[in-house]
């Protein structure tokens, strides 16, 4: 299956480097898992979920909101329309998915270097999304700027662990609603080099997204290529709404990528179970993801799933928690035998601040994400209050943290120079293997080296002023924003792209809507 | 082969909890996983490093240093002892294992709704060992004293998530070296009714912790359960020194438990990669069970690991890296094979306070300790620093997080209520399920509640405060320890008690030693 459906990426890529001026780079553009997944649910398991979630298709249904054409396609593909509510037949929208959908597809960069894969045993690292905020530790917590999106653009561009640009870093509210995605979609394009996101707010603003795409790579790369992801949330329960809709249809007309995402709080979006919220969002994906595939079958696609659990005593939503790990777990199973790519996880936390439970909740997401398999990681750096602020000190801790996942993801190296019997047998009882040629061999890239943890003695801690771990983040994300250069750009299209961004800001008025 | 070698509890239980003046628990003693152990290597890769660890012990050999009767035990089992090398030919120390030791145990408490079960699917969650220092908020760091070493004790006798009193949960320093272990016994039988680890710094402070148990226990109980577990550390690399196997023999001979654990600092004690580490893991930890075997078949034994990996810049030892995720995950696949229950893991980290590095070192570490299995976790609470500090806000911060644990392994509930098909079909598209009856049924068991995060909006976290974690973690434990109620127990039992700590005291000077 995964042959027939996979989607390459074409010879172009040389071509498209010398025309965007790539640089080169020396990180792994992604992280390939060489370590099995953890499975939480075994093959009975996932068959009552999978039945379930028929049932709901078939039963209960999902409704398309304030779109006839939707409504119009389901209709066409068998589905039983009831006005907005769509049951479609059990095996329906599996087999729509199965049939057409690649098992993994390739986005490109405009460095081809960064180009990534997107399914298998991949998994792409994607900064935060959609915080209103950001926080630092010199100036609090504030409303987010245009340069402030850019500064942590160029934060992800920097940083071996981030592969991918992201989308609405965070919001930049200094700038109208309705042009704001021009300059967000510019500084992807002029600031990094690595893929990115396209905006989904309104269908005229992912046209421009793939307006500008096409001005970046080519007209013709982008009628051939992935080059934009998308993030198309589901308005659960078992909703969509006409935002998403005509986002989703821009893109998967234009063959550009949709993450189709249950976005859900347990307890609220969800019953307060893990099966049953695993059950609603393999319904709301496969509904989401099938409809895709009428729009334009072989459209690639991404099985997404944002899920946190609620405080049954405040309401709040909670992150890092059993529950919702389980889920994700669960969720990253049933995406495996659907046999398309899956999206989950990140560095969640509900903490206001870097701080101790900022790193356990982010961790506990994090480590799950890595091990269920996950394939693309939005969220993975700079999250903090529950996606609403994203701290600068965050991003530079978590960025960290991935470094680790990647390299647990490495796994183990049972080769010779891995089993190192000529250390064990030159050293022996009670002696130390730091002067061993096997050492000296392999001490340069033995082991993780955080960038940011402390491990030195109490004593030299203290007398390098007892900083904690956000202050010490502070000084490298300063000190990284200092040394920043962007990546070249030829200039013609370049100029091509802010003249595009400028006649598209004139042609309407200012609007916050 | 399980069944065979399963120690049970026997019937004394009853008569023992009526002895002691058990009270009772609501709490689960322990923790059974329901979902799978996470593991890292295939079939090929584990023969491949239990053949090189069968070489190690065959040709390199391990040194049992100054104790000739250890020496002469070998010899008679069919070892070849060149000086204090002991060279083990291949298949015997896993012979001796596999022949006699059990794959599970009891260790009982002295209120018997704590004993726990160490082996299977069970997790059993100790406290930190061996910090010389503490840390609070108010005081900062300092060298631990008695009062902080029950203070300890009555902390993680009061939480529900961790089910061990531990042992030297922080060294005394302001008692004698040579007394302080009759106190620390005594706190633990004391202040707490959960079980307890016993003296190892010196054999006869071992037969002082075995008497101590005989009266608490009754002698005949003490003869035929296992009501002590000690920690009996490898002198890494491939050695055993006197003291430790001096207490190792007290213990088996007692039919007491050893958990055998290398200590290794990986690029130092051991090759700087995570394969040969597992080799001489796996040699070394065999070899001390092996040898418990030989001082009496059948004692109870756990094949322990303690690894960190150093620092190849500073030679400072890291923890919470993803290198020794790797060793913990391979070592529990080795302990399985052999049949014996493990031990590694904790809440690990090299940072000197509760911040973020702390919280993302000590999760790396507990997520790893529950995915792969762990039955016995030492270092669960409080560690910081290296074990250098154990810290009162770190304890409260690690508890919750242990909390999280349990739940997570607790798995997917897959019944008809955990489906909630009658939610879905009641709730239906663009419904919230907060006022469902499903919903009213389960939300005062749905979803973990931790004790210590803060999911509250920022306004609301800043009306009460801006309190980081730790702050919050400090009201917390001063909070627990002012509502502390010691568990009854008979007066005659603390009276001998007291009576024997008294005159062991009495024989000896005071000694630093």
């Amino acid at each position: 299956m995964s042959e027939r459906r996979r989607r390459g990426g074409g010879g172009r890529a040389a071509r498209q480097a010398a025309r965007t001026g790539a640089v080169s780079a020396s990180a792994a553009p992604y992280v390939t898992r060489k370590v099995p997944c953890y499975e939480v649910l075994d093959a009975e398991g996932l068959e009552i979920i999978e039945h379930n979630a028929e049932t709901v298709l078939e039963e209960i249904g999902i409704e398309f909101r304030d779109d006839a054409e939707a409504l119009e396609l389901w209709k066409d593909a068998g589905a039983d329309v009831d006005g907005e509510r769509v049951r479609i037949p059990r095996g329906l929208a599996r087999k729509l998915i199965q049939d057409n959908a690649p098992s993994e597809f390739t986005q490109h960069a405009r460095n081809p270097e960064r180009s990534v894969v997107i399914g298998g045993a991949n998994t792409v690292f994607v900064p935060g999304y959609g915080s209103p905020f950001v926080r630092d530790l010199d100036n609090g917590r504030r409303y987010a700027t245009l340069e402030d999106f850019q500064n942590l653009v160029k934060l992800a561009y920097m940083s071996r662990s981030l592969h991918h640009s992201g989308g609405t870093i965070c919001e930049p509210v200094d700038l109208p609603v309705n042009k704001r995605h021009l300059d967000m979609v510019y500084s992807h394009m002029r600031y990094s080099d690595k893929p990115f996101m396209g905006s989904v707010t309104a269908p005229e603003r992912a046209e421009d997204t793939v307006e500008m795409a096409k001005i970046l790579f080519g007209e013709d790369f982008v009628a051939e290529n992935t080059v934009i992801t998308s993030l198309i949330n589901a308005n659960s329960p078992m909703t969509f709404d006409d935002t998403m809709l005509g986002a989703a249809k821009v893109y998967a007309r234009n063959n550009q990528a949709c993450v189709v995402s249950p976005f859900i709080l347990a307890g609220a979006m969800s019953p307060v179970t893990i099966a049953a919220t695993l059950t609603q969002i393999l319904a709301e994906a496969m509904a989401g993801m099938a409809f895709s595939q009428l729009v334009r079958p072989g459209a690639p696609v991404v099985f997404g799933t944002f899920a946190s659990s609620m405080s049954m005593q405040s309401g709040a939503p909670t992150f890092g928690t059993p529950e919702p790990a389980l889920v994700l777990y669960g969720a990253a199973q049933l995406a495996r035998r659907l046999g398309v790519p899956f999206r989950s996880g990140g560095s969640l936390t509900a903490s206001k601040i870097p701080d101790a439970q900022a790193a356990q909740e982010s961790t506990n997401t994090i480590v799950a994400t890595g091990l269920a398999g996950v394939n693309f990681c939005l969220h993975s750096a700079g999250w903090l209050e529950g996606g609403l602020a994203m701290g600068y000190e965050k991003f530079m801790i978590d960025a960290d943290q991935l470094g680790m996942v990647q390299t647990f993801l490495s796994g183990i190296d049972l080769s010779e120079n891995g089993q190192a019997m000529d250390a064990l047998r030159e050293t022996g009882p009670g002696k130390h293997f730091l002067g061993s040629n096997h050492t000296q061999r392999n001490f340069e890239t033995a082991f993780y080296r955080s960038a940011i943890a402390d491990n030195n003695s109490f004593e030299q801690w203290q007398s390098e002023g007892s900083l904690d771990t956000a202050q010490r983040a502070n000084k490298q994300w300063k000190k990284k924003l200092s040394e920043y250069e962007p990546p070249e750009i030829d200039p013609g299209v370049d100029e091509a792209l802010r003249d595009f961004v400028r006649k598209r800001k004139d042609a309407v008025p200012d609007s916050n809507v």
